[in-house]
C-alpha cells in the first residue's frame, strides 16, 4: 500500500507533543471576539431526520399526556444537504460527507480529507491545532474510521485503515485526545502505533475504568475495543459516548480553548442492519451526550456545539397503516416504540445467544421484552438451521475461494428474523428497494447551541458547516 | 348522517356574500403594523423531507456541474413535528394535522376543525374572514377534502364529505374563492350546492379556460373535476396549481388583504401509491407555484408565504446500494431521477392503457421514457391477466357482498408492476413494513418568505404555526 504523503501538510504545524501546547499562538489573537473559545462538532453517523423524529417518540414518557421535547428539539436550527462531488452521484457516503464537514469542499465517496484530484485539503481540526487550540476525537468506532479520519488524515480511500492509522503518527500527531476503538489497526504485527503514541508522550488507556485516572494536561489515547465499541445496548456502560465526552471536555480544557469532534458512530450501523432497537439506543447515548453538553455550555458559555449527520441510513420510516385492533387508539397509522424502550440486549447479541444455545420462547420473550409468537419461534428455528448450513458450506470452500468471499456471520439469518419481528411489532419500515440497508439522499438536520450557534440556522450545505467553523476559528 | 351544528360558529361572522366585503373591520385596525396584509398558507400533503430533498435531485440540471438550489432550499426556515392528540398515537392523518395547522390545537385523526371533545374550534381562515380579509382555497383535490375542510368546516370526521360540502353553505360561506375539484359532492341528486353558491352571488366556472374570464371583485367557485384533478403528469395544464394560484392572488387582492390556503394535494397520493414519478411531478407543480409567489411577494412585500407539510407519506427513500456497473460514477449508493424527468404520462394512465389495448415493449418504453426489459414485459402481461381475473371475480359476487368490498381498480396489478419497474430503475425505496403506502412520523420541513417569515424559524410543532398566524392576524 503506497503511503500517501500530503503536500499541504508541510505548511501545517506538526506536533510531537510531550506536553500539551498552551502557548499564545499568533493566529489566536486574530480570531474575532465573538468567536467561541471551544468548538464541539458532533456527527450522528447516519442520523437522518427519521432518527431524530423517531427518538422523540422512543423518548416519550407514556405516563404523561404531552410528548416531551428532546434535546434535539431544543437545539434544532436548520437542515443540510449532503450530496457528494458530481462524480459520485447524489448520495454520499460517510467519507465524502465527513470530508465536506471537515474541509468545506465536495469530494468523491471514499475520500478522506482529499479533493476530487486526490490532493489533501486542510481540515478544521488541523487549523484549530495550528491556531493553538487543543484538539480531540471521541467516538464509538475505531478512531481511524471514515468520520474522524476525515478530520485527522488525508488518504485516497477510507478503507486504507492501516495507512490512515500510520498517518496519525507519520504526518504529525494532530490531536491531544483520542477515545474510541481500534486495537486491530494500532497494535499490529508490523507496527505498534500505540507504543509510538506512548513514546510521543501520550498516556494510554484501554479500559473505561481508567478514564478517571488520566493525568491532567497530558495527551491521551484511549482505545477500548478491537474495532468498534459494543452496541450501547450491550456495553458495560450504555452511555459510553456521554461518559467519554465528559472526560474529554475536562481533559481538553485550556486557556486557548479546544476543538473536539464527537461521533455517534453506530446509529449508521443500526440503519445498515435495519435494527431499530440498536439504532434508538445509540440515539439515546448521543442524546445523553448532548444533555451533558447543555450543562457544560451553561458553565462554559464561550463554547459552541454543532450537531449534524453525514447522511441518513436505511430508509427508516416509522408508522404503518393498521387495522384498528386497539379500540383505545383512534388512528389507522401507528408506530409503537414502547417495545424498544425496555430492551437491554442488542438483537445481534440475542441472535448469537440463540445460535449458541437453546432458548425457549419464554426466554426469548424476556430478552426482547415482549411476547413472541409460536410462528416467530418456528421462523427462528428455521433461520438457525439456515445459518448452520451457510457456515458449513463456507467451511467447505477452498482456501483461495474463501479469500474472495466475505466470511458469513454465523447468526445473520437469525438476526434478520429477530429484527423483522421487532419491525412488525413496532411498525418500523426500511427502504424497500435494497436487500440490505443503504444510504439515502434526504437532507439531514442541524442542531446548534452556545456561542456562535446562530450562524447555523436555516438551509445550508454540509460544506457550509466547515466554512462557518473556519470563520469562527478566525481563518481568513 | 347527523348534521354537525357548530356551537362556536354562532359567534363568528357568517357571510352570505353577494359582493366581496371590503369594509374597514374594527378588528383589522388592531393588527400590528408589522403584520403582513396578505397571508398565503401552503400545505404539501404528504410532503415530508424525503420529497423536498428528492425534488432537488429531480430538478437538477445534469448539464451543469453544480446542483441547482430549489425554491424550497431558498426558503427553508425550520422543521415541524406533526403528532396528533395522544388518543391517536404518534402518527397523524391529514385531518388532524390540518386541524392543528388551522386551529392551533391537537385533535384526533379524522377530526375536521374540532377538538378531542368533538367541539368546533375557530380556524385562522375564519378569523381572517371575520377580520375583514378576503379568503380563498386552491387545491388539486375536491375542495371538501380533509385539508381545506379543516380550515372551512367543523365536522367529527373527514369522510363525511357530503355534510362538509353542505356546511360550506349552511354554516355561512367562509371563502371568497374556491378552486379545486368536487362535482360529486357539490352537484348531487339530493342537493345542488353549486346552484346555491350561484344564488349567493358566486361566479361559477368548471373549466380551466374560464379562469381568465372571472369578473373582478366577485366571489368565485371553480370546480374542475368530479373529485380530484388529474395527476399533474396527465392534466391539460401540468402546472395547474400554479395557474390557479396566479388567478387566485389577483382575484383576492383588496385593501384589507387576504388569507389563502393552497394545497399541493396529490403529493400524498403519489406516496400512498408508491409512485415516485407522479409524486415528483406534483412537487414540480408546487415548486412552480412557489416560484410564482416569489415574484408576487417581490411586487407585494406585505405578503407572507408559509409552506409546510401535514406529514410524510409512504416512507420514501432515495438511493440504493449498487454494484459499480457505471465506471463513470464513483459511488456504491445511487439515486437516478433522470428516468423521471422526461415522463409525460402518469404510471396510472400508462397502466390503464396497457389494460385497454395491446402495447408493445417499444411503445411502453416510449411512454416510460426508458427501455424496459423482456422480463418487465412478461411481468406486465402476467399482471394484466391477474387484473382481468380480479375484475371477473368481483363481478361474480352477490350485490350485497359487493357493497361491503371496495371495487377493485381494474389496472392495479399492472400499475404495481409499472411503479416497481420505475423504482428499480431509479433506485427509489418505500417503507418496507406496509403492503401499501402509509403515513410516517418524521418531522416535516417549514419554508417561509415575505413579511413576518422570520417567525417560523427553527423547531416548532404544527400547532405553533396556527398560533403564529393567529398572532399575525392580530388575534389577542
Amino acid at each position: 500500500m503506497k503511503k500517501f504523503i500530503p503536500t499541504l501538510l508541510t505548511s501545517l504545524m506538526i506536533l510531537s507533543c510531550g506536553q500539551l501546547q498552551a502557548s499564545d499562538d499568533a493566529k489566536t489573537s486574530t480570531i474575532a471576539a465573538s468567536s467561541p473559545k471551544n468548538i464541539i462538532m458532533i456527527i450522528g453517523d447516519g442520523m437522518g431526520p427519521a432518527y431524530t423524529s423517531a427518538y422523540r417518540y422512543f423518548h416519550d414518557d407514556p405516563n404523561t399526556p404531552e410528548i416531551e421535547q428532546t434535546v434535539f428539539d431544543r437545539h434544532f436550527v436548520g437542515n443540510s444537504s449532503t450530496y457528494p462531488a458530481a462524480e459520485s452521484g447524489y448520495i454520499t457516503d460517510s467519507a465524502a460527507s465527513a470530508t465536506a464537514l471537515s474541509t468545506g469542499i465536495k469530494s468523491y465517496n471514499g475520500a478522506i480529507g482529499v479533493n476530487v484530484n486526490k490532493q489533501p485539503v486542510e481540515t478544521v481540526l488541523e487549523y484549530a491545532k495550528q491556531s493553538g487550540k487543543r484538539t480531540g476525537v471521541v467516538l464509538t468506532l475505531q478512531i481511524n474510521h471514515a468520520t474522524p479520519a476525515a478530520y485527522l488524515a488525508h488518504n485516497v480511500h477510507r478503507y486504507n485503515y492501516n495507512a490512515i492509522a500510520d498517518s496519525y503518527i507519520d504526518d504529525g500527531i494532530k490531536a491531544d485526545l483520542y477515545f474510541g476503538g481500534g486495537w486491530k489497526y494500532f497494535i499490529r504485527e508490523d507496527r505498534n502505533i500505540v507504543d509510538e503514541f506512548i513514546q510521543s508522550g501520550f498516556h494510554y488507556i484501554d479500559n473505561y475504568s481508567e478514564i478517571s485516572t488520566i493525568p491532567a494536561n497530558k495527551p491521551v489515547l484511549g482505545l477500548f475495543a478491537e474495532t468498534g465499541l459494543p452496541w450501547a445496548l450491550d456495553d458495560t456502560n450504555k452511555y459510553r459516548l456521554s461518559m467519554m465526552t465528559q472526560a474529554a471536555t475536562k481533559q481538553l480544557e485550556n486557556d486557548n480553548g479546544f476543538f473536539m469532534l464527537i461521533e455517534g458512530s453506530q446509529i449508521d450501523y443500526g440503519g445498515h442492519a435495519r435494527d431499530i432497537a440498536a439504532a434508538m439506543h445509540e440515539m439515546d447515548d448521543l442524546a445523553k451526550t448532548l444533555e451533558y453538553l447543555e450543562t457544560y455550555v451553561k458553565e462554559h458559555p464561550d463554547t459552541l456545539v454543532v450537531i449534524t449527520a453525514d447522511h441518513s441510513t436505511g430508509g427508516l420510516s416509522i408508522g404503518k397503516k393498521t387495522e384498528r385492533s386497539n379500540p383505545n387508539i383512534n388512528s389507522k397509522y401507528l408506530w409503537k416504540p414502547e417495545f424498544l424502550r425496555s430492551m437491554s440486549m442488542s438483537p445481534e447479541t440475542i441472535a448469537k445467544r440463540f445460535i449458541d444455545k437453546e432458548l425457549s420462547l419464554t426466554q426469548l420473550s424476556e430478552l426482547l421484552s415482549f411476547k413472541i409468537t409460536a410462528t416467530d419461534m418456528e421462523n427462528l428455528q428455521q433461520a438457525k438451521l439456515a445459518d448452520h448450513q451457510i457456515v458449513k458450506q463456507f467451511k467447505l470452500l477452498a482456501t483461495d475461494v474463501k479469500k474472495s468471499k466475505r466470511k458469513p456471520r454465523p447468526y445473520q439469518s437469525v438476526f434478520n428474523v429477530i429484527t423483522k419481528i421487532i419491525d412488525v411489532k413496532t411498525n418500523t419500515g426500511w427502504g424497500s428497494i435494497s436487500p440490505s440497508g443503504t444510504h439515502t439522499g434526504i437532507d439531514v438536520p442541524v442542531f446548534a447551541f452556545g456561542k456562535g450557534s446562530e450562524m447555523f440556522s436555516g438551509f445550508q450545505d454540509n460544506t457550509d458547516i466547515a466554512k462557518k467553523i473556519f470563520t469562527l476559528l478566525g481563518k481568513k
